[in-house]
């Protein structure tokens, strides 16, 4: 009866692979390579933010996302109103990154029998809340069981004109790079429910210290996405080369941009925007702001590049921050700190050159 | 810390309602019933196979379902290829259903720690092989980590022109209720490799005895979608009135068709097509047949109506059983049994009237 399943096949089989030797990306790459799309509709298959499919001149966006409880949210500090407006969100950000606008999406939930309907109602409140400040239309979905917690699955569905859609890919010699807001609040938010956490479980009498950096602790639990950041680019004439939104953190994502564009960058560690609590917190914390801003991600602000002519129409955009340039391919990934040293960008961090 | 979610409310509040007290599809009513869409091109939201959305003119349907490790599939007899094709198939039969063609899946998965990457690679083969067969193109997905266990989202979208989709909510008193191919086998199917998992627990020396009946475990492991039979009906010039494909079992789908066509039905116990094996394993386990057929579920038969007056068309085309008529709403939807005896179906089985 057995198969080369999972745990089955590890006795019998000598080298296999562990799936943290690929990580997230290389897993995604790995996996996905042999699929080739066959349709002319297909505009574009895996590797950005977004699928794209044609509709005769309109084009269909696609993107799709999976959370799991105690991977991706945590009960004890998520209220689950806030984790069904979240799951939306993050997957409206990635219709936004394509510069589409979403307009459907479908919610799947499994979870185990210690979720009452009272509880889902929660979750679902907070999905209709998304719905209607982002006006998009539930059409559909499944609910099952879950041996254990509860996971999300969201498809989220746009459109756009040909014309108006910005890949990952197109990100020039030359170009400055830009980011919308501010980056590292989420990240540090995270890390204040952490700690509020660990401090509960050891005695759960103490109260919550929550109200000292409100705005990181909003960042992490109610994200937006940036619906807006396009209409601005709009008025003041400027349309991106490429775009990516920031889930995974500044350095992982702009890696994306250079990857698919196939160029190096520039980034330039004063440049990089920061809210006053997410410096102070990373200093309680220990931590350097710039490498909440680099490794933490969930900032779901659009990170994006922009011909160096269309520069000057910048002055004057509140709320964008121009944080660097790309260079030749040839040139790796770069940060150049305040003080003056280089530092080579990898995935989830950087490390010396 | 604490909020209002899962298990740390069920302490503080009263009257909270256990999921299973609204069943499957009391629940997905109860989560969605405030949902309604906006969007002019959301032509079909919940409620059927697929949501309907328009790109003027052409329209894209979109399904989605989830998998879970434990409830909808077990490793001990699953091999991770054909779960991988079972997955996308039970999608695209949704599109089917819906008479509209797949053109492409997103494909999302969260697993332990325990899988390899050669597991994944297996279970992509699979996703793989039914991409190539049902010529669809995968265009995205999401893998992420789970505490236990495997689970899997798939989404699918199609396009159909409007004319042609078939909702379930079209059928009309005395249309006849038509099936392809068979019924029960997949559920029977299971039955068998739920005996042999057992065995195998007791004695893992044991060689499983899947020979018996090869038809059955095909039809669990490695169950096709219908999309011959459109073709083969718009030969025949016939258009159903309403369609659904068999996934929960005759007598939920056939609700599901009364339901949202606010219509009754007849169901005829001797024309419910039986494979020869079904017929055989039924006496084996000492089930009744029929009702391997009407509460089994995971068949992927086409279900639909078809108006009286294009009966005569049928003629000559094989495999499409005509095992019902469609009545007045105020008749219950009612099995008549080969003894001459009556009884109302009901979701998941049928009592006695």
């Amino acid at each position: 009866m057995k198969h080369q399943n999972g745990s089955e096949s590890q006795k019998d089989q000598p080298q296999l692979t562990p799936i943290s030797k690929l990580g997230e990306f290389g897993l995604i790459d790995h996996l996905t390579k042999n699929f080739h799309p066959k349709h002319p509709t297909t505009v574009k298959g895996i590797g950005d933010d977004a699928a794209v499919i044609d509709n005769r001149g309109k084009l269909t966006v696609v993107s799709t996302d999976m959370l799991v409880e105690g991977i991706h949210f945590d009960f004890i500090y998520t209220p689950l109103k806030y984790l069904g407006y979240k799951s939306v969100v993050v997957n409206l950000s990635d219709i936004y990154a394509m510069n589409a606008t979403p307009k459907q999406i479908t919610v799947s939930i499994a979870v185990s029998s210690r979720f009452t309907v009272e509880a889902l109602d929660e979750f679902y409140a907070g999905v209709a809340e998304a719905c209607h400040f982002y006006n998009v239309d539930l059409v559909g979905g499944d609910t099952s069981s879950s041996h254990k917690g509860m996971i999300i699955s969201i498809t989220a569905i746009g459109e756009a004109n040909p014309d108006e859609l910005v890949y990952r890919s197109g990100a020039q010699e030359k170009d400055y790079i830009c980011v919308s807001g501010n980056l590292g609040a989420a990240y540090l938010g995270l890390q204040i429910l952490e700690r509020e956490k660990r401090l509960y479980l050891e005695d759960p009498n103490i109260k919550p210290e929550l109200d000292t950096f409100p705005y990181l602790v909003e960042r992490q639990l109610k994200p937006e996405a940036r619906n807006d950041i396009m209409d601005i680019l709009r008025n003041a004439q400027i349309k991106p080369t490429a775009m990516i939104d920031v889930s995974d953190g500044l350095s992982s994502d702009i890696l994306h941009i250079c990857k698919q564009s196939n160029v190096g960058c520039r980034l330039f560690e004063e440049n990089i925007p920061l809210h006053a609590q997410t410096a102070e917190a990373a200093q309680t914390f220990n931590l350097s702001p710039i490498t909440c801003a680099l490794n933490g991600g969930e900032d779901y602000e659009l990170l994006f590049t922009i011909p160096p002519h269309q520069i000057n129409q910048l002055e004057g955009v509140h709320g964008i921050g121009i944080i660097g340039r790309i260079t030749h391919p040839k040139e790796h990934p770069t940060l150049f700190t305040s003080g003056g040293q280089t530092h080579r960008l990898i995935a989830q961090g950087w490390r010396h050159v």
